[in-house]
């Protein structure tokens, strides 16, 4: 009774609101502004929102209060208005993995075809590795570029990387350092409405979802990576973009390498028509989706062909040194990768048995590389770009007892003992082998 | 993986035992203790709680974590040493209503047998009353001792009612203050952890508690009012105190006055052995646990004998004053009730019809009290002690329509309409006579 005469008697207050979550209760748009505008100007104080935060998480939030969130969050910054740019605007987002390097090989050729690319990405932490990091790996290459900069490169050469500035979405990066700090990251619908808020800020027509599932991603369960990417496609296409969901596989690294420096090379190697065969299809199939929804192909096969022909006229790669020039880098880099930070020493992971890999605990790879140096395990953490993991089995693959796993690129020795033991008991090697390897590409969703 | 490496590799970290407790684990006493202790001492931030908090009470803490939680805020402070004392010490806890008034009566009551009294006690928020505040209209009564005159007043008259001081579970203080912002204070284990660290900080061998039950209670059901008992008993007894619980009617109010000056005249009106009989009866009743359980009377019986001869034989009335003299206050109120403030205006309220009262929405009559400055409806606003409210009805009179339900004293004008509407609400006047009235005392556990 004291609780319902304050609302009515009292304006509307974050204590009543975190009860009514915590009870199960839905919120109305009103108060899930009142939230997170509170929250982002100050009102609100960490200590409200953590709570709030843990009760949403515990209680779950519906499609009608994820879409309130998300548009909140949009619409606490400033949404890019690239209306000076003459070309569709379309984007790709990973949720992270081991590996994926394919933002470094799509932008350049989705560019290098004709459309506008403003990629606004993430930093690593934890066993993921993070686009804005991998690109630092490029000496000189700068990612904290201004709004007006941003624009100056994407006009120039229709693709631009940059990290999330002051302007966009503020409302999420307050929650999302919140978050993290108690526990309420790995929530489908929290994800969704962080995901979602960044790149509709963006002012793109379509947007490209790469899902990661398995072993080495957020999502470990195919149906948890179905479930959020539904939600995401779902809540794009409510803001009227044209969106897509590809679930790709996380059960082991994508491509040869990970590390810094060394998936910049890697990623150079696929723009020069070379590298894994596995990365190179993603990287195709992204890229075909995002000339697809960017309306530059009439088919998503007429899409692969044109991402073909980007690489083997060698403008993809052009594109690439182009965008990184106008950043600030050093363009050579993409005709002599050896410019790139090179790690002092190596060492190989030997197999302890003969057989027939069989899975990997991918994420447990990543927070060996991290321990190394070449991760975070904090935010706060520094990264070494030099420092690298390069694989020599995939899953299906027959290994010799003694015969190289992977090898460790590196220059500290602190730890690497003990990522060398980690590594090693990352591999499951069995005596049979096995009936069937992990698809590239699980699904599509949303097309 | 990460998260496990990190406790293995790391030292305890909050994020993780929020995570822990999110996902229903069990918190050992170590974990409990590093998030009690470096809340305390400012290493946890507010936000880290909060979470923790909202988890808590959403995913429950179990016996064992109750336990260890009450202990580490227990000991977050000092644990008064009342060995200089030689009597044995009792206290009584209520969990607050309306009109609640009887720790200003067995105090005296249980001081004069010839026990030692040592009561921290707390101030009212909402609906409730708190004797701080009763002690307060007493012109000159400071509530405020040190420990060092808390235990020089405790010696020289066997009674003594403070707040919770700064040395007195500081963990406690602290966290009932997040809790009361971040909407996670119902919640029958964090209930009885903040009782009982507190009482037990008291130094006491005995404890009686009084848990309300009804509509004027914060446990409206009997089930839950039993369920805090339990674990309140259970907790005490661990602690190897002698602990009862009396559930205690609290479905109208308590006595025939609500307020503050006026609850104190009416505890000096039993105090001289006259009063209304539901009061006396759950004060004699009350006073007869704590002799029995500090073991100054063989039987409860014996006990109720020996409150009552301190009532009549004026022993109790006379403790009282010397009581109020010793901390500051003008003792004359006890002989001179009418020393006490007294409020300008009074006004009816009078019946809408003819019947039999058969419920009280007490909850609603104690909120119309703070309503008129008579409690608080935030923690920072004063009150106006002189305002009270006077019940002429009990469950199962008979009303007549025009008939005085109730009389409010009161100063300010403002709101007296609303308040007054809210009371001839909270009345339910039916045709037929109640076929029963609610019980004073339902049960006593423990014992």
């Amino acid at each position: 009774m004291l609780r319902s005469l304050s609302v009515f008697l009292l304006r509307m207050r974050a204590v009543d609101l975190i009860r009514k979550k915590r009870d199960s209760g839905e919120h109305s748009r009103e108060e899930i502004d009142f939230l997170i505008s509170g929250y982002t100007r100050g009102d609100i104080p960490d200590y409200q929102m953590a709570a709030w935060l843990m009760a949403a998480w515990l209680r779950g939030l519906n499609r009608s209060e994820l879409a309130s969130l998300t548009e909140a969050m949009l619409y606490s910054g400033e949404v890019l208005n690239l209306s000076r740019i003459p070309n569709r605007k379309v984007d790709k987002h990973s949720t992270g993995g081991v590996g994926d390097k394919t933002s470094l090989i799509i932008a350049p050729i989705v560019a290098a075809g004709g459309l506008a690319v403003p990629m606004i990405s993430g930093r690593g932490l934890g066993h993921t590795g993070g686009t804005l990091d991998k690109l630092e790996a490029i000496p000189g290459f700068n990612v904290n570029l201004s709004l007006e900069e941003f624009y100056r490169v994407l006009r120039e050469c229709g693709m631009g990387l940059i990290g999330q500035t002051a302007e966009i979405a503020p409302a999420d990066k307050k929650i999302y350092a919140l978050r993290d700090a108690t526990s309420t990251v790995e929530n489908i619908g929290l994800i969704c409405a962080s995901i979602m808020s960044k790149k509709l800020a963006e002012g793109i027509d379509a947007l490209v979802l790469d899902v990661k599932t398995g072993s080495g991603a957020f999502m470990k369960s195919e149906a948890d990576s179905v479930r959020l990417a539904e939600l995401m496609v779902e809540t794009g296409k409510r803001m009227g973009k044209k969106v897509v969901a590809l679930i790709t596989d996380m059960n082991q690294p994508l491509g040869r390498m990970a590390g810094h420096a060394n998936e910049v090379a890697e990623s150079i190697e696929v723009l020069s028509g070379r590298g894994p065969a596995d990365l190179i299809e993603l990287s195709l199939e992204l890229a075909a989706w995002m000339f697809f929804l960017g309306e530059r192909s009439k088919t998503l096969d007429e899409g692969r062909q044109l991402a073909k022909e980007m690489i083997a006229g060698g403008q993809a790669k052009e594109k690439f040194k182009q965008g990184i020039k106008l950043q600030g880098g050093d363009g050579r880099v993409v005709d002599e990768p050896r410019l790139l930070p090179e790690a002092r020493s190596h060492v190989d992971v030997p197999s302890a048995s003969a057989g027939f890999l069989t899975a990997t605990n991918c994420e447990q790879l990543g927070i060996a590389l991290a321990m190394l140096g070449g991760g975070r395990e904090k935010k706060e953490d520094s990264i070494d770009h030099a420092v690298g993991l390069e694989f020599h089995k995939r899953i299906g693959d027959r290994v010799e007892k003694g015969e190289p796993l992977a090898t460790i690129h590196y220059n500290s020795g602190t730890k690497l003992a003990e990522a060398k033991n980690l590594i090693g008991a990352s591999y499951q090697i069995g005596e049979a082998e096995p009936s069937e390897k992990p698809p590239l590409i699980h699904r599509v969703l949303g097309a």
